[in-house]
């Protein structure tokens, strides 16, 4: 059976943090994805659970300066997981909840090779690379995928 | 002359990211303030200006959960000018900006005492203090002002 994704909720913050950063390959993750999503973008953020256990989830939101505009903050997968399509799936659900916007963007980094890859499955285009994105030597791929 | 205030640009970032850590007494706030703040929350989010160099900001938004509530995800100072009033205007223009929203929410840890004073000084309420807000071990105190 395939994991059922539904709307997030601030409940379920605690078990998606506590996963992050193994889930990011051992990366330093948490301190980049506070509560706040959970509670205020809830509409665009959804859960992946399986057998009520956290298979995936992803963090979006409207942009509220480009009025055609939706963000990704944080998509991730169980690695037990990956391959299923379930990132797919996730991203799908997200581009109902933000309709009728038309632009989707996200940021990765540029050693996440298969963030990259996943991303350019679905159709994102990498804009550029920006060595200093988010901050001196905090470097981030710019992707964008027009629905 | 006061430093004059006004909404914030994608090229503030760097200036911002380049000082939050120091401004926070030296702890490690950058990664919790990524770009997207001065992207997708432009009307929302300012920057204060004095002879050219930067003298404060706050970055917020509108929840997107809640029709009536704003949250304010940082507010930021230079050390050289508090207690000048200008927290307190970066405040009064994000109200503004949110106009006619009318709960403005935000969570400061409880460490930085100077933060709750201030808030509590805006109107802020303590709502309550959880130990693993933003993950374990990860205490907030979670603040609410009624305009």
């Amino acid at each position: 059976m395939e994991p059922a994704i539904r709307q997030a909720e601030p409940a379920d913050y605690a078990r998606v943090i506590a996963v992050v950063d193994e889930w990011w390959g051992g990366r330093e993750m948490a301190a980049m994805l506070p509560k706040l999503f959970f509670v205020h973008f809830r509409d665009s953020s959804f859960v992946a659970e399986q057998d009520g256990r956290l298979a995936g989830f992803l963090c979006g939101f409207r942009s509220q300066t480009y009025d055609d505009e939706a963000y990704v903050h944080f998509v991730g997968v169980d690695p037990a997981v990956r391959g299923s399509g379930l990132g797919r799936r996730l991203y799908e659900r997200f581009f109902a909840a933000v309709a009728p916007r038309t632009v989707v963007r996200a940021v990765t980094s540029p050693v996440n090779e298969r963030s990259v890859a996943f991303h350019r499955a679905l159709g994102f285009e990498v804009e550029r690379v920006d060595e200093d994105y988010d901050g001196a030597g905090e470097a981030r791929v710019l992707l964008v995928k027009r629905l």
